[in-house]
């Protein structure tokens, strides 16, 4: 594989990071957008857009990255096999929105290519990604909208791709110690061995989907009032979120072993958080609700 | 070993639980104290006191617990053999203050208890422990006196052991992905095999050691005047406690994979924490202080 063809899937990721921040960038105070491009050494590069106490978002990230390494780390076992450790390159784009409204739910991207080489040629290539929905005051039919969303993109490729997609993402995104799912979930792929093209066009749509979604939640929500009990539960229901990412998300436990960009790994985290002590022991209506939604996943499209 | 012994070992470490307890008592809003005793299946039973939100803790927890299993987890590997992992009892106190005052560090101790036994007699016992000190604003005298105590407590039994403690501590509270030390250290021992009377001697001296330095600091602290921005660095500084918490710490990992209870093992997070996109890029002077310090670990006695 030569650099060239690198450069070009590359640029694809490129492109829909772009497309992602050009929806977004409305929403959000103009200045509040930082714009970090980077490089590392024996790593690879990158362009961090990055909202740290905005107006809108408490904590907002765009990454993109392209990076190589010689061997996939620990963290790759569980899609791989000992034997495909091997000489890597992936490129890829990640989202996270931390808004913050309590009624505008939290929300994950994440869409990238992985190939491995042997002896300069390309051993294996294949994509991963997926979106997941984090609400603190859950809209059913946001919930619903954001799944549909999700299998209409799914469809254009490949019919079955939703329903395993999204048992996929339910069980990705649980949290074993509290018992509790991240969210309402979404869609997540691991290792998909599709042609290229194919891949980059499915890569695309999810994209397409998710922000899509996601803007439309934002109009919706965006103006509604709340009440200083809804921003503690908020704050609170973030501690689970940096739970799940430090403790058990892939890709972060992925980007610390690859010895990654810090700062553009763990800027999935949000700016405000609270560790209350049983906080959850008395909940009110609304957080009740919320809770029956991500202790047992629903099927949001009567599938 | 019979249930005697072992209910005997845990009054011990009850006793330092409630001697911890009554020299902080008064330092804090006497309403802001939850005790919370507990009791899991299969597990064992504890005792919380809490503060969460309070007058001078942003959170706080002085935690004892007793607990059995039928094999100790992979946590324990680091210091164990596979052949090791027996049925297990452990007992001890867990102690985190975080205050809202950034003049005032954190602190944090821990002393343990731990046999395993074969064909129901003891097979192994031992005790762990140590204590260490988190500062936002760094002043040397503090950690002078906090290295200075727990040299004295090591020094009552062994003359070797702060050294070698004092080592040990710096080791283990790093953060390799910050390349920083989680604060200025302490003691921290592991899998010390002495005889029963002289561990628990030994963990009576540690606990006093660490009440007496900590509530002569916050002592002197306590009615500093802060800034906002102080603040601000000690949320932001919180953001590594926790990382250290969730994603090294071995106590933490060993209470998931014990399914412990999960309230008490994660009291040790403060109340508000943030995550910031590159603040310490520009520090102040006295910020830059406290990096400075916890960049290298310092031979605070001049050994």
């Amino acid at each position: 594989m030569n650099t060239l063809d690198r450069e070009t899937i590359a640029d694809h990721f490129k492109s829909f990071q772009a497309q992602i921040y050009e929806r977004i960038e409305g929403f959000e105070d103009n200045k509040s957008f930082i714009k970090d491009g980077w490089e590392k050494q024996n790593l690879g590069s990158g362009l961090s857009i990055v909202v740290d106490d905005g107006q809108v978002f408490n904590k907002a990230g765009i990454n993109f990255s392209q990076i190589a390494g010689d061997s996939l780390p620990d963290s790759s076992l569980g899609i791989l096999n000992e034997s495909e450790k091997l000489p890597y390159f992936a490129t890829g784009v990640s989202v996270v929105f931390h808004p913050n409204n309590p009624n505008i739910p939290t929300a994950h991207l994440n869409v990238r290519y992985f190939c491995t080489t042997k002896d300069g040629e390309i051993h294996n290539h294949w994509f991963g990604g997926g979106f997941d929905l984090t609400p603190y005051i859950l809209f059913e039919e946001d919930c619903y909208d954001w799944h549909k969303s999700a299998k209409n993109a799914c469809d254009q490729t490949d019919p079955d791709f939703y329903k395993t997609f999204k048992k996929n993402c339910d069980e990705y995104f649980y949290i074993p110690h509290r018992n509790e799912h991240r969210g309402v979930g979404g869609i997540f792929y691991e290792k998909l061995e599709i042609p290229l093209d194919q891949g980059i066009q499915f890569s695309k749509d999810v994209c397409a989907a998710f922000i899509e979604t996601y803007t439309k939640i934002l109009e919706k929500r965006k103006d509604l009032n709340f009440t200083q009990r809804d921003v503690d539960f908020q704050k609170f229901r973030r501690g689970r979120y940096v739970e799940f990412n430090l403790i058990h998300d892939r890709g972060t436990l992925f980007g610390l072993q690859t010895s990654g960009r810090i700062e553009s790994i763990l800027m999935s985290l949000p700016k405000d958080v609270n560790w209350r002590y049983k906080f959850d022991d008395n909940l009110e209506e609304k957080e009740k609700n919320l809770y029956e939604h991500i202790t047992k996943p629903k099927d949001w499209l009567n599938e």
